[in-house]
Protein backbone atom coordinates (compact mmCIF):
# COMPACT_ATOMS: atom_id res chain seq x y z
CA UNK A 1 0.00 0.00 0.00
CA UNK A 2 1.30 3.44 -0.65
CA UNK A 3 2.68 5.49 2.03
CA UNK A 4 -0.03 8.21 3.79
CA UNK A 5 0.39 10.80 5.84
CA UNK A 6 -2.42 12.44 8.14
CA UNK A 7 -2.08 15.41 9.80
CA UNK A 8 -4.75 18.21 11.55
CA UNK A 9 -4.40 21.94 11.42
CA UNK A 10 -6.71 24.60 13.20
CA UNK A 11 -6.98 27.55 9.95
CA UNK A 12 -5.68 30.72 10.72
CA UNK A 13 -7.22 34.19 10.95
CA UNK A 14 -4.60 34.90 8.23
CA UNK A 15 -5.56 31.89 6.03
CA UNK A 16 -9.05 33.55 5.44
CA UNK A 17 -10.08 36.16 3.00
CA UNK A 18 -12.69 38.96 3.09
CA UNK A 19 -15.15 36.24 2.28
CA UNK A 20 -13.95 35.17 5.79
CA UNK A 21 -13.33 31.67 4.00
CA UNK A 22 -9.39 29.87 3.19
CA UNK A 23 -7.70 31.66 0.66
CA UNK A 24 -7.19 29.56 -1.96
CA UNK A 25 -3.52 29.53 -2.55
CA UNK A 26 -3.19 28.50 1.12
CA UNK A 27 -4.97 25.24 0.54
CA UNK A 28 -1.73 24.71 -2.06
CA UNK A 29 0.68 25.89 1.08
CA UNK A 30 -1.20 23.18 3.55
CA UNK A 31 -0.69 20.54 0.58
CA UNK A 32 3.29 21.52 0.26
CA UNK A 33 3.46 21.40 3.99
CA UNK A 34 1.93 17.95 3.92
CA UNK A 35 4.14 16.62 0.73
CA UNK A 36 6.92 17.65 2.98
CA UNK A 37 5.43 15.96 6.04
CA UNK A 38 4.95 13.11 4.15
CA UNK A 39 8.22 12.80 2.34
CA UNK A 40 9.99 13.15 6.31
CA UNK A 41 8.45 10.49 7.63
CA UNK A 42 8.58 8.51 4.35
CA UNK A 43 12.30 8.40 4.06
CA UNK A 44 13.19 9.69 7.53
CA UNK A 45 15.33 12.62 5.97
CA UNK A 46 13.28 16.28 5.92
CA UNK A 47 13.52 17.90 2.34
CA UNK A 48 17.15 20.14 3.28
CA UNK A 49 18.48 16.38 4.09
CA UNK A 50 17.38 14.73 1.28
CA UNK A 51 18.68 17.33 -0.92
CA UNK A 52 22.13 16.59 -0.01
CA UNK A 53 21.96 13.23 0.97
CA UNK A 54 21.05 12.80 -3.09
CA UNK A 55 22.77 15.72 -4.32
CA UNK A 56 19.24 16.82 -6.13
CA UNK A 57 18.09 20.71 -6.14
CA UNK A 58 14.97 19.40 -4.76
CA UNK A 59 11.47 18.13 -6.24
CA UNK A 60 9.65 20.40 -7.80
CA UNK A 61 6.00 20.28 -8.61
CA UNK A 62 5.99 20.32 -12.55
CA UNK A 63 1.60 19.87 -12.99
CA UNK A 64 -1.30 20.22 -10.17
CA UNK A 65 -5.09 20.36 -9.88
CA UNK A 66 -7.48 21.09 -7.33
CA UNK A 67 -11.04 20.60 -6.74
CA UNK A 68 -12.57 22.58 -4.56
CA UNK A 69 -16.16 21.72 -2.76
CA UNK A 70 -16.32 23.42 -0.18
CA UNK A 71 -15.15 26.09 1.91
CA UNK A 72 -12.64 26.13 5.27
CA UNK A 73 -12.62 28.60 7.96
CA UNK A 74 -11.25 30.42 10.79
CA UNK A 75 -10.95 28.31 13.62
CA UNK A 76 -12.15 25.14 11.75
CA UNK A 77 -10.00 22.10 13.07
CA UNK A 78 -9.14 20.35 9.45
CA UNK A 79 -7.75 17.07 8.56
CA UNK A 80 -5.36 16.57 5.75
CA UNK A 81 -4.95 13.48 4.35
CA UNK A 82 -2.09 12.88 1.41
CA UNK A 83 -1.09 9.62 0.22
CA UNK A 84 1.04 8.83 -2.50
CA UNK A 85 -0.51 7.65 -6.03
CA UNK A 86 2.11 6.96 -8.70
CA UNK A 87 5.65 6.07 -8.50
CA UNK A 88 7.31 6.25 -11.31
CA UNK A 89 10.99 5.98 -13.08
CA UNK A 90 11.72 9.99 -11.81
CA UNK A 91 8.80 11.13 -10.67
CA UNK A 92 5.73 10.69 -8.35
CA UNK A 93 2.58 12.09 -7.38
CA UNK A 94 0.62 12.77 -4.16
CA UNK A 95 -3.10 13.46 -3.86
CA UNK A 96 -4.05 15.57 -1.06
CA UNK A 97 -7.97 15.66 0.17
CA UNK A 98 -8.39 17.88 2.83
CA UNK A 99 -11.81 17.34 5.07
CA UNK A 100 -14.00 19.11 7.72
CA UNK A 101 -16.42 17.38 9.93
CA UNK A 102 -15.58 14.30 7.41
CA UNK A 103 -16.47 16.15 4.59
CA UNK A 104 -14.39 16.92 1.91
CA UNK A 105 -13.22 20.37 0.79
CA UNK A 106 -10.81 20.43 -1.18
CA UNK A 107 -8.71 17.64 -3.27
CA UNK A 108 -5.46 18.38 -4.76
CA UNK A 109 -2.96 16.37 -6.51
CA UNK A 110 0.45 16.69 -7.64
CA UNK A 111 2.72 15.35 -10.13
CA UNK A 112 6.82 16.14 -8.47
CA UNK A 113 10.07 15.18 -10.23
CA UNK A 114 13.54 14.68 -8.96
CA UNK A 115 15.60 17.03 -10.33
CA UNK A 116 19.25 17.97 -10.47
CA UNK A 117 22.04 19.94 -11.77
CA UNK A 118 24.36 18.27 -14.44
CA UNK A 119 28.16 19.13 -12.92
CA UNK A 120 28.88 19.74 -16.11
CA UNK A 121 26.27 22.19 -18.01
CA UNK A 122 25.11 23.48 -15.31
CA UNK A 123 20.89 22.22 -16.52
CA UNK A 124 18.62 20.92 -14.40
CA UNK A 125 16.88 17.77 -15.31
CA UNK A 126 15.24 14.89 -14.11
CA UNK A 127 17.09 11.74 -12.12
CA UNK A 128 16.01 8.31 -11.66
CA UNK A 129 14.52 8.13 -8.13
CA UNK A 130 16.82 6.68 -6.10
CA UNK A 131 15.80 2.57 -5.18
CA UNK A 132 14.94 3.21 -1.48
CA UNK A 133 12.85 6.36 -1.83
CA UNK A 134 11.17 4.85 -4.73
CA UNK A 135 10.63 1.75 -2.31
CA UNK A 136 9.51 3.90 0.75
CA UNK A 137 7.33 5.97 -1.27
CA UNK A 138 5.43 2.70 -2.18
CA UNK A 139 5.03 1.40 1.23
CA UNK A 140 7.69 -0.90 1.11
CA UNK A 141 10.82 -1.40 2.93
CA UNK B 1 -12.61 37.50 -28.65
CA UNK B 2 -13.00 36.64 -25.37
CA UNK B 3 -11.89 39.19 -23.08
CA UNK B 4 -7.87 39.46 -21.92
CA UNK B 5 -5.99 41.71 -19.62
CA UNK B 6 -1.97 41.35 -18.86
CA UNK B 7 0.20 43.04 -16.25
CA UNK B 8 3.57 42.67 -15.36
CA UNK B 9 4.80 42.16 -11.95
CA UNK B 10 8.44 41.83 -10.07
CA UNK B 11 8.83 38.77 -8.07
CA UNK B 12 9.32 39.88 -4.36
CA UNK B 13 11.88 38.23 -2.08
CA UNK B 14 8.93 37.20 0.14
CA UNK B 15 7.61 35.41 -2.77
CA UNK B 16 10.32 32.96 -2.77
CA UNK B 17 11.56 30.04 -0.85
CA UNK B 18 14.95 28.55 0.34
CA UNK B 19 15.64 27.33 -3.26
CA UNK B 20 15.57 30.72 -4.41
CA UNK B 21 12.14 30.31 -6.90
CA UNK B 22 8.77 31.63 -6.31
CA UNK B 23 7.27 29.16 -3.72
CA UNK B 24 4.13 27.60 -5.62
CA UNK B 25 1.20 28.85 -3.77
CA UNK B 26 2.15 32.24 -4.60
CA UNK B 27 1.70 31.36 -8.87
CA UNK B 28 -1.75 31.25 -7.54
CA UNK B 29 -2.04 34.23 -5.48
CA UNK B 30 -0.48 36.10 -8.55
CA UNK B 31 -3.34 34.72 -10.97
CA UNK B 32 -5.99 35.42 -8.54
CA UNK B 33 -5.00 39.15 -8.25
CA UNK B 34 -4.86 38.72 -11.79
CA UNK B 35 -8.43 37.36 -11.95
CA UNK B 36 -9.84 40.23 -9.90
CA UNK B 37 -7.99 42.87 -11.77
CA UNK B 38 -9.29 41.58 -15.24
CA UNK B 39 -13.17 41.22 -13.72
CA UNK B 40 -12.66 45.12 -12.89
CA UNK B 41 -11.51 45.91 -16.12
CA UNK B 42 -14.23 43.94 -18.04
CA UNK B 43 -17.09 44.99 -15.80
CA UNK B 44 -16.17 48.36 -14.59
CA UNK B 45 -16.21 47.23 -11.16
CA UNK B 46 -13.98 45.58 -8.68
CA UNK B 47 -14.69 42.23 -6.46
CA UNK B 48 -16.53 44.16 -3.40
CA UNK B 49 -18.64 46.55 -5.55
CA UNK B 50 -20.23 43.32 -8.20
CA UNK B 51 -20.68 41.62 -4.85
CA UNK B 52 -23.06 44.21 -3.89
CA UNK B 53 -24.57 45.05 -6.97
CA UNK B 54 -25.23 41.65 -7.73
CA UNK B 55 -26.25 39.93 -4.40
CA UNK B 56 -23.56 37.23 -4.51
CA UNK B 57 -21.26 35.89 -2.32
CA UNK B 58 -18.30 35.70 -4.65
CA UNK B 59 -17.01 34.10 -7.77
CA UNK B 60 -15.00 30.97 -6.12
CA UNK B 61 -12.75 28.52 -8.14
CA UNK B 62 -13.87 25.49 -8.22
CA UNK B 63 -11.72 23.73 -10.04
CA UNK B 64 -8.17 24.41 -11.41
CA UNK B 65 -5.02 23.26 -12.50
CA UNK B 66 -1.37 24.55 -13.17
CA UNK B 67 1.89 23.39 -15.49
CA UNK B 68 5.79 24.51 -14.20
CA UNK B 69 7.61 24.69 -17.02
CA UNK B 70 10.24 26.70 -15.35
CA UNK B 71 10.70 28.67 -12.62
CA UNK B 72 10.94 32.52 -11.71
CA UNK B 73 13.56 34.07 -9.19
CA UNK B 74 13.95 37.22 -7.06
CA UNK B 75 13.40 40.67 -8.92
CA UNK B 76 12.56 39.01 -12.51
CA UNK B 77 10.57 41.04 -13.70
CA UNK B 78 7.44 39.22 -15.43
CA UNK B 79 4.39 39.36 -17.26
CA UNK B 80 0.81 37.34 -16.82
CA UNK B 81 -1.10 37.26 -19.91
CA UNK B 82 -4.61 36.12 -18.59
CA UNK B 83 -7.60 35.56 -20.85
CA UNK B 84 -11.49 34.75 -20.58
CA UNK B 85 -11.29 30.72 -22.57
CA UNK B 86 -15.12 29.71 -21.84
CA UNK B 87 -18.03 31.30 -20.73
CA UNK B 88 -21.16 29.37 -19.65
CA UNK B 89 -24.41 29.75 -17.98
CA UNK B 90 -23.09 30.35 -14.45
CA UNK B 91 -19.13 29.35 -14.62
CA UNK B 92 -16.57 30.79 -16.70
CA UNK B 93 -12.91 30.00 -17.16
CA UNK B 94 -9.95 31.77 -16.63
CA UNK B 95 -6.48 31.04 -18.00
CA UNK B 96 -3.00 32.44 -17.26
CA UNK B 97 0.20 32.16 -18.34
CA UNK B 98 2.99 33.76 -16.68
CA UNK B 99 5.97 34.69 -18.83
CA UNK B 100 9.96 36.05 -18.39
CA UNK B 101 11.59 36.96 -21.21
CA UNK B 102 8.82 35.71 -23.50
CA UNK B 103 9.81 31.93 -22.11
CA UNK B 104 6.64 30.83 -20.52
CA UNK B 105 7.03 29.75 -16.53
CA UNK B 106 3.59 28.87 -15.63
CA UNK B 107 0.25 28.13 -17.20
CA UNK B 108 -2.64 27.82 -15.13
CA UNK B 109 -6.79 27.43 -15.75
CA UNK B 110 -9.34 28.20 -13.38
CA UNK B 111 -13.24 28.04 -13.52
CA UNK B 112 -14.83 30.52 -11.53
CA UNK B 113 -18.82 30.08 -10.26
CA UNK B 114 -21.08 32.58 -10.09
CA UNK B 115 -22.31 31.99 -6.40
CA UNK B 116 -25.36 33.35 -4.64
CA UNK B 117 -27.55 32.72 -1.13
CA UNK B 118 -30.65 31.88 -1.48
CA UNK B 119 -32.50 34.22 0.97
CA UNK B 120 -34.62 31.78 2.10
CA UNK B 121 -32.70 28.58 3.01
CA UNK B 122 -29.67 30.38 3.52
CA UNK B 123 -27.68 27.51 1.17
CA UNK B 124 -25.18 28.57 -1.36
CA UNK B 125 -25.96 27.85 -4.54
CA UNK B 126 -24.65 28.87 -8.19
CA UNK B 127 -26.70 31.33 -10.35
CA UNK B 128 -26.70 32.65 -14.30
CA UNK B 129 -24.35 35.32 -14.54
CA UNK B 130 -26.16 38.49 -15.89
CA UNK B 131 -26.19 39.06 -19.31
CA UNK B 132 -23.40 42.16 -18.88
CA UNK B 133 -21.08 40.28 -17.16
CA UNK B 134 -21.02 37.51 -19.99
CA UNK B 135 -21.03 40.13 -22.52
CA UNK B 136 -18.17 41.89 -20.83
CA UNK B 137 -16.30 38.58 -20.54
CA UNK B 138 -17.07 37.56 -23.95
CA UNK B 139 -15.18 40.77 -25.43
CA UNK B 140 -18.29 41.84 -26.74
CA UNK B 141 -20.28 45.38 -25.58
CA UNK C 1 -0.52 35.76 37.23
CA UNK C 2 -1.38 37.55 33.88
CA UNK C 3 -2.76 34.73 31.38
CA UNK C 4 -0.42 32.85 29.30
CA UNK C 5 -0.22 30.89 26.38
CA UNK C 6 2.39 28.39 24.78
CA UNK C 7 2.17 26.45 21.52
CA UNK C 8 4.87 24.76 19.48
CA UNK C 9 5.15 24.46 15.90
CA UNK C 10 6.90 23.28 12.78
CA UNK C 11 8.63 26.11 10.53
CA UNK C 12 6.97 25.40 7.07
CA UNK C 13 9.11 25.89 3.82
CA UNK C 14 7.06 28.41 2.22
CA UNK C 15 7.38 30.21 5.36
CA UNK C 16 10.88 30.80 4.36
CA UNK C 17 12.87 32.90 2.09
CA UNK C 18 16.07 32.84 -0.64
CA UNK C 19 18.14 32.90 2.55
CA UNK C 20 16.78 29.78 3.84
CA UNK C 21 14.99 32.01 7.55
CA UNK C 22 12.00 32.56 8.06
CA UNK C 23 10.58 35.55 6.65
CA UNK C 24 10.46 38.40 8.75
CA UNK C 25 6.22 38.98 8.23
CA UNK C 26 5.90 35.25 8.84
CA UNK C 27 6.68 35.52 12.06
CA UNK C 28 4.11 38.50 12.99
CA UNK C 29 1.51 36.01 11.16
CA UNK C 30 2.91 33.28 13.76
CA UNK C 31 2.37 35.82 16.80
CA UNK C 32 -0.96 37.19 15.42
CA UNK C 33 -1.57 33.08 15.62
CA UNK C 34 -0.66 33.17 19.05
CA UNK C 35 -2.66 36.10 20.41
CA UNK C 36 -6.01 34.27 18.14
CA UNK C 37 -5.17 31.16 20.34
CA UNK C 38 -4.32 32.92 23.68
CA UNK C 39 -7.33 35.13 23.71
CA UNK C 40 -9.91 31.68 23.00
CA UNK C 41 -7.91 30.27 25.51
CA UNK C 42 -8.55 33.07 28.20
CA UNK C 43 -12.18 33.82 27.24
CA UNK C 44 -13.54 30.15 25.94
CA UNK C 45 -14.28 32.02 22.68
CA UNK C 46 -12.79 31.86 19.37
CA UNK C 47 -12.32 35.62 17.79
CA UNK C 48 -15.38 35.44 15.88
CA UNK C 49 -17.44 34.19 18.37
CA UNK C 50 -16.09 37.05 20.77
CA UNK C 51 -16.78 39.83 17.76
CA UNK C 52 -20.48 38.85 17.72
CA UNK C 53 -21.16 38.36 21.64
CA UNK C 54 -19.50 41.82 22.46
CA UNK C 55 -20.46 43.57 18.89
CA UNK C 56 -17.14 44.67 18.12
CA UNK C 57 -16.01 44.70 15.12
CA UNK C 58 -12.27 43.11 16.30
CA UNK C 59 -9.44 43.83 18.54
CA UNK C 60 -6.67 45.26 16.41
CA UNK C 61 -3.07 46.34 16.71
CA UNK C 62 -2.25 49.58 17.11
CA UNK C 63 1.16 49.31 17.96
CA UNK C 64 3.75 46.70 17.54
CA UNK C 65 7.92 46.28 17.72
CA UNK C 66 9.79 43.19 17.37
CA UNK C 67 13.62 42.44 17.86
CA UNK C 68 15.09 39.65 15.73
CA UNK C 69 17.96 37.58 17.54
CA UNK C 70 18.67 34.64 16.12
CA UNK C 71 17.19 33.00 12.59
CA UNK C 72 14.94 29.73 12.19
CA UNK C 73 14.43 27.82 9.75
CA UNK C 74 12.85 24.85 7.66
CA UNK C 75 11.60 22.08 9.75
CA UNK C 76 12.53 23.67 12.97
CA UNK C 77 10.82 23.00 16.24
CA UNK C 78 10.01 26.21 17.34
CA UNK C 79 7.67 27.47 21.08
CA UNK C 80 6.17 30.72 20.96
CA UNK C 81 5.73 31.47 24.82
CA UNK C 82 2.70 34.55 24.77
CA UNK C 83 1.55 36.56 27.78
CA UNK C 84 -0.35 39.45 28.51
CA UNK C 85 1.46 41.85 30.16
CA UNK C 86 -0.70 44.83 30.55
CA UNK C 87 -4.45 45.37 30.99
CA UNK C 88 -6.14 48.89 30.42
CA UNK C 89 -8.94 50.11 30.26
CA UNK C 90 -9.59 49.75 26.61
CA UNK C 91 -6.61 47.80 25.47
CA UNK C 92 -4.19 44.92 26.65
CA UNK C 93 -0.57 44.24 25.66
CA UNK C 94 0.84 40.85 24.64
CA UNK C 95 4.63 39.73 24.58
CA UNK C 96 5.52 36.46 22.30
CA UNK C 97 9.08 35.34 22.63
CA UNK C 98 10.05 32.51 19.99
CA UNK C 99 12.46 30.19 21.32
CA UNK C 100 14.63 27.43 19.29
CA UNK C 101 16.43 24.94 21.60
CA UNK C 102 15.42 27.52 24.38
CA UNK C 103 17.64 30.05 22.96
CA UNK C 104 15.37 33.43 22.23
CA UNK C 105 15.18 33.98 18.46
CA UNK C 106 12.45 36.57 18.39
CA UNK C 107 10.44 38.47 20.68
CA UNK C 108 7.45 40.78 19.74
CA UNK C 109 5.46 43.26 21.53
CA UNK C 110 1.82 44.63 20.85
CA UNK C 111 -0.81 46.53 21.71
CA UNK C 112 -4.19 45.47 20.69
CA UNK C 113 -7.78 47.64 21.42
CA UNK C 114 -11.28 46.97 22.06
CA UNK C 115 -12.75 48.51 18.94
CA UNK C 116 -16.19 48.51 17.94
CA UNK C 117 -18.21 51.07 15.44
CA UNK C 118 -20.84 53.91 16.70
CA UNK C 119 -24.53 52.39 15.61
CA UNK C 120 -25.02 56.20 14.76
CA UNK C 121 -22.24 57.55 13.37
CA UNK C 122 -20.89 54.51 12.29
CA UNK C 123 -17.70 55.66 13.01
CA UNK C 124 -14.63 53.14 14.84
CA UNK C 125 -13.89 53.66 18.33
CA UNK C 126 -12.10 52.17 21.58
CA UNK C 127 -14.53 50.68 23.78
CA UNK C 128 -13.89 49.82 27.71
CA UNK C 129 -13.02 45.91 28.01
CA UNK C 130 -15.83 43.63 29.23
CA UNK C 131 -15.35 42.86 33.01
CA UNK C 132 -14.91 39.30 32.41
CA UNK C 133 -12.44 39.44 29.65
CA UNK C 134 -9.84 41.65 31.52
CA UNK C 135 -10.38 39.40 34.42
CA UNK C 136 -9.16 36.06 32.10
CA UNK C 137 -6.59 38.48 30.24
CA UNK C 138 -5.55 39.02 33.98
CA UNK C 139 -5.79 35.51 34.96
CA UNK C 140 -8.54 36.23 37.38
CA UNK C 141 -11.57 34.14 37.53
CA UNK D 1 19.52 64.53 2.14
CA UNK D 2 18.95 60.79 2.85
CA UNK D 3 17.97 58.51 0.44
CA UNK D 4 14.06 58.22 -0.46
CA UNK D 5 12.07 55.78 -2.07
CA UNK D 6 8.48 55.38 -2.98
CA UNK D 7 6.21 53.24 -4.48
CA UNK D 8 2.05 52.74 -5.64
CA UNK D 9 0.77 49.30 -4.89
CA UNK D 10 -2.86 48.33 -4.97
CA UNK D 11 -3.94 45.89 -1.93
CA UNK D 12 -4.54 42.66 -3.00
CA UNK D 13 -7.92 40.75 -2.22
CA UNK D 14 -5.36 38.15 -0.52
CA UNK D 15 -3.54 40.68 1.78
CA UNK D 16 -6.68 41.01 3.39
CA UNK D 17 -8.22 39.20 6.41
CA UNK D 18 -12.04 37.77 7.44
CA UNK D 19 -12.75 41.89 8.83
CA UNK D 20 -11.87 43.07 5.16
CA UNK D 21 -8.76 44.92 6.02
CA UNK D 22 -5.10 44.28 5.25
CA UNK D 23 -3.72 41.45 7.54
CA UNK D 24 -1.47 43.30 9.62
CA UNK D 25 2.14 40.70 8.64
CA UNK D 26 1.56 41.73 4.90
CA UNK D 27 2.27 45.50 5.66
CA UNK D 28 5.64 44.12 6.84
CA UNK D 29 5.49 42.25 3.53
CA UNK D 30 5.04 45.56 1.68
CA UNK D 31 7.90 47.25 3.42
CA UNK D 32 10.56 44.65 2.81
CA UNK D 33 10.07 44.85 -0.44
CA UNK D 34 10.05 48.70 -0.69
CA UNK D 35 13.64 48.33 1.62
CA UNK D 36 14.89 45.72 -1.17
CA UNK D 37 13.49 48.15 -4.00
CA UNK D 38 15.42 51.20 -1.91
CA UNK D 39 18.01 49.60 -2.07
CA UNK D 40 18.44 48.49 -5.72
CA UNK D 41 17.44 52.36 -6.42
CA UNK D 42 19.86 53.53 -4.11
CA UNK D 43 22.89 51.45 -4.90
CA UNK D 44 22.55 50.04 -8.54
CA UNK D 45 22.00 46.41 -7.27
CA UNK D 46 19.36 44.08 -6.58
CA UNK D 47 19.69 42.08 -3.43
CA UNK D 48 21.18 38.52 -4.55
CA UNK D 49 23.86 40.51 -6.58
CA UNK D 50 24.96 42.81 -3.57
CA UNK D 51 25.03 39.43 -1.50
CA UNK D 52 27.64 38.32 -4.13
CA UNK D 53 29.35 41.38 -4.69
CA UNK D 54 30.23 42.30 -0.65
CA UNK D 55 30.25 38.66 0.23
CA UNK D 56 27.95 39.26 3.04
CA UNK D 57 24.81 36.92 3.74
CA UNK D 58 22.31 39.56 3.81
CA UNK D 59 21.06 42.51 5.90
CA UNK D 60 19.17 41.01 8.47
CA UNK D 61 16.13 43.01 10.27
CA UNK D 62 17.33 43.48 14.00
CA UNK D 63 14.63 45.52 15.28
CA UNK D 64 11.21 47.30 13.88
CA UNK D 65 8.47 49.02 15.48
CA UNK D 66 4.99 49.90 14.05
CA UNK D 67 1.90 51.95 14.34
CA UNK D 68 -1.09 50.95 13.09
CA UNK D 69 -3.25 54.51 12.40
CA UNK D 70 -6.01 53.25 10.06
CA UNK D 71 -6.86 50.56 8.04
CA UNK D 72 -6.57 50.06 4.27
CA UNK D 73 -8.86 47.51 2.43
CA UNK D 74 -9.18 45.56 -0.80
CA UNK D 75 -8.52 47.63 -4.02
CA UNK D 76 -7.52 50.36 -2.18
CA UNK D 77 -4.47 52.37 -4.11
CA UNK D 78 -2.42 52.82 -1.23
CA UNK D 79 1.77 54.66 -1.37
CA UNK D 80 4.51 53.56 0.24
CA UNK D 81 6.90 56.16 1.22
CA UNK D 82 10.79 54.85 2.85
CA UNK D 83 13.55 56.59 3.32
CA UNK D 84 16.70 56.48 5.32
CA UNK D 85 17.02 58.26 8.74
CA UNK D 86 20.41 57.15 9.56
CA UNK D 87 23.41 55.32 8.34
CA UNK D 88 25.87 53.80 11.10
CA UNK D 89 28.67 51.66 11.13
CA UNK D 90 27.41 48.68 10.05
CA UNK D 91 23.91 48.91 10.15
CA UNK D 92 20.95 51.55 8.97
CA UNK D 93 17.46 52.41 9.73
CA UNK D 94 14.71 52.87 7.56
CA UNK D 95 11.38 54.51 7.86
CA UNK D 96 8.02 53.52 5.88
CA UNK D 97 4.89 55.15 5.87
CA UNK D 98 1.81 54.13 4.21
CA UNK D 99 -0.60 56.33 2.61
CA UNK D 100 -3.94 56.22 1.54
CA UNK D 101 -5.71 59.42 -0.12
CA UNK D 102 -2.86 61.63 1.52
CA UNK D 103 -4.06 60.08 5.11
CA UNK D 104 -1.20 58.10 6.91
CA UNK D 105 -2.61 54.53 7.28
CA UNK D 106 1.04 52.61 9.05
CA UNK D 107 4.08 53.77 9.79
CA UNK D 108 6.99 51.39 10.44
CA UNK D 109 10.49 51.44 11.69
CA UNK D 110 13.51 48.77 11.03
CA UNK D 111 17.18 48.70 11.72
CA UNK D 112 19.26 46.34 9.48
CA UNK D 113 22.45 44.88 9.75
CA UNK D 114 25.37 44.27 7.39
CA UNK D 115 26.24 40.97 8.31
CA UNK D 116 28.44 38.21 6.82
CA UNK D 117 29.74 34.78 7.50
CA UNK D 118 33.32 34.62 9.19
CA UNK D 119 35.57 32.62 6.66
CA UNK D 120 36.83 30.49 9.45
CA UNK D 121 34.70 29.98 12.41
CA UNK D 122 31.64 30.11 10.31
CA UNK D 123 29.64 32.16 12.63
CA UNK D 124 27.50 35.30 11.66
CA UNK D 125 28.22 39.12 11.75
CA UNK D 126 28.10 41.99 11.48
CA UNK D 127 30.23 44.00 9.07
CA UNK D 128 31.11 47.78 8.58
CA UNK D 129 28.91 48.98 5.08
CA UNK D 130 30.82 49.90 2.50
CA UNK D 131 31.32 53.30 1.71
CA UNK D 132 30.32 53.31 -1.38
CA UNK D 133 26.97 51.80 0.18
CA UNK D 134 26.94 54.46 3.22
CA UNK D 135 27.46 57.19 0.63
CA UNK D 136 24.23 56.32 -1.51
CA UNK D 137 22.45 56.00 1.64
CA UNK D 138 22.68 59.18 3.12
CA UNK D 139 21.77 60.31 -0.74
CA UNK D 140 25.59 61.10 -1.60
CA UNK D 141 27.33 60.48 -4.42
Amino acid sequence: MMFKFERELVVEWGDCDPAGIVYNPRFLAYFDTSTGLLLAAATGMPKPQMIKTYDIIGIPIVKASQTFSAPARYYDAVVIRSEVTKVGRASFDIRHRLFKDEALCVEGEETRVWTARDPETGKLGSRPLPDEVSARLRGEG
